[in-house]
């Protein structure tokens, strides 16, 4: 059986089942207390009630009338409102918007359309779709690393050598730091220059708070030219086991692309769940969606400001829902969630899983309620 | 920008859009009557109350507790539900059971699990995706051509030349043809001496009446070594527009492979959703479910018959919701598709859309309404 090669080169640690282990053999001691889980970064809010009514309302629709195959590239309803509603200011249209089921998806898919001799840019640490996907493409010796470290703030600067396309997420998953409109326009003029291609991430892009973080690349001139741009419903509006997202491609070759793989290899997102991400841009959908995020970014607050008062040091949690923490005492990665395991009851993600300049550091999610928060400080106050 | 040079090999006639603009120019004409889609397989019923029902009472789980990330094989209750009720004879458990939101999705991805230098089987005339998707990987220059005409009853043969891996979809799409126990038999037994992996598409099962076509190829001893098996509720129980799936990969490479990728590239299928087609396994699930495909084989059933009574050629239309109509007089399948639709106002198929040896074909759909099968009779009487 002649398999793909590729997959053989995935030597990334695994961490989630080393952590489930970790765990399992933590809770067999009967804890005084509950483990507090800050480590995956989903939600821990019920969906919005405005949601929740108008999937029940279009499935109901589907049970009184016929709803085929929605069209690959989404209903024209919701990208007609994502256009409307994020895009207005920068002239995209709902013709250059396409829906999925993730932007995991979207990320992971859209390396298709280079070739396979293309280089590629990838920070470090990163979130590891990025890496994987072009690895099992047969782009393993391509990779051109783009390290982000307290020495560049956790920028990534663009790199000396020729990159083809590069991912770059901002506000950034692992690190919670997010560029600034200078920080941007630098990447958009290189890649300008040298022709690459702009892969950029924006799922969390609901949570900056900061006014010098634009809210999309193509606030940057020039951008339309070189960048695609991911965004998710997942965690600006709970859907992460609803499965919506979108990627913006202005028109040029990759729009032609794109449009041919998505209509070859999917058949669209299911119906009541785009009328569900369309409800997130009604008056009250945004209202609830938007309180949800207040709360995470709350949560982010209390983490960020506890950590530092009690002397530690971490990066990330105003624009994004996730803190840094650089490991005290030169600890490695493990071994201090392992320390906020055992005596904590604290769950992480050793920052060594999103790449080698990740080690050192562990990653606190802050999609969490106020209790868990306060607790969580509680807990590592005693450390 | 290098983008994938393959896209350029995608030769094929892209027929929909042509279809489109021809029945927009046909309606510009102000007809008398309402045109009679036959064309795309799509559902035309109204989805069964019981799923409904169920996902509408998951959505509003979800507006009550966290419910996050589903697991990407898909959870366990849907797993074990489909391992219960369609695989118990055939000792499938749901460990080798990946829920995914469409057959399509899944039949596009399977060729990352190989090699790009493999050589891959697929029949001609042949469901679009399994060719595009190979000529996207960079295979176009390794496809072995499996024809399936008259002479071999529309039943693909297995082929002189080695083939890494071959698609095999029975019931059939295009031509409504299934395989018989003794088909699949030959095609286990040469996969076991050759190598090869079959790939079997069997979306539309619950259309099987023939009591010689097994419902699913694992029935066949040796089967679990050599194949892998793609099932859909889209035809079954009406969720094209739901997007849910399943493929089962018997332990081994391939499901260590489809393991990862899935993890890697999927964040798994929408909850409610899941719990939809948990229902279609429900008593009152089945009974509706059940009902919509009787109605549709019924309307196979009147077409077929009508056709053959008026003298036409047709195959297909007994195990699946296609029929295979040679065209009268060696018109091409363009010529007849417009006869159909300017003399009979009826969209077909024409089956050069599935490959060359689709030529002198039109493919029916009889996803369709008693009233409507009947209309379209009468109208073809006229021709």
């Amino acid at each position: 059986m002649k398999t793909n090669p590729h997959y053989q080169e995935l030597k990334r640690e695994y961490i989630f089942p080393i952590i489930e282990r970790k765990l399992e053999e933590l809770k067999a001691k009967n804890l005084a207390r509950a483990v507090i889980n800050l480590g995956i970064g989903d939600v821990a809010l019920p969906l919005a009630p405005s949601i929740v009514s108008a999937i029940c309302k279009a499935v109901e629709e589907m049970g009184q009338t016929t709803k085929g195959y929605a069209p690959s590239e989404g209903y024209l309803f919701l990208r007609q409102a994502i256009a409307d509603n994020e895009f207005a200011h920068v002239a995209i249209g709902p013709e250059e918007i396409f829906i999925s089921d993730g932007a995991n998806s979207d990320a992971a898919n859209i390396q298709e359309l280079f070739s396979v001799h293309c280089t590629v840019g990838i920070t470090d640490p990163t979130y590891p779709v990025y890496l994987d996907t072009n690895i099992m493409a047969g782009r393993g010796d391509k990779i051109i690393s783009i390290p982000c470290t307290e020495a560049n703030r956790f920028v990534p600067q663009p790199p000396e050598v020729h990159c083809d396309f590069v991912y770059l997420c901002s506000p950034n998953n692992p690190t919670g730091v997010a560029m600034t409109r200078d920080d941007m326009k630098m990447w958009v003029d290189w890649a300008k220059k040298t022709g690459a291609v702009l892969l950029y991430d924006n799922a969390y892009e609901a949570f900056i708070s900061s006014p010098d973080v634009p809210k999309t690349i193509f606030e940057i001139d020039g951008a339309k030219e070189v960048a695609v741009e991911f965004r998710s419903f997942s965690k600006s509006a709970g859907f992460t086991g609803l499965r919506c997202a979108y990627t913006i491609l202005p028109k040029g070759p990759l729009h032609a692309l794109w449009t041919r793989r998505q209509s070859t290899k999917s058949n669209g997102v299911a119906y009541p769940i785009q009328r569900g991400a369309e409800a997130v841009f009604s008056l009250q959908g945004r209202k609830e969606t938007r309180a949800q995020v207040a709360t995470y970014l709350a949560q982010a607050h209390t983490l960020r400001e506890g950590l530092l008062q009690l002397g530690y040091t971490c990066a990330g949690g105003v624009d994004a829902p996730y803190i840094w923490w650089k490991t005290p005492g030169g600890l490695t990665s493990w071994e201090f969630f392992d320390r906020l395991l055992t005596e904590c009851n604290l769950i992480s993600i050793p920052g060594k899983g999103f790449g080698p300049h990740g080690e050192g550091y562990v990653r606190l999610s802050t999609f969490t309620t106020a209790e868990h928060a306060q607790e969580a400080l509680r807990r590592i106050k005693d450390l």
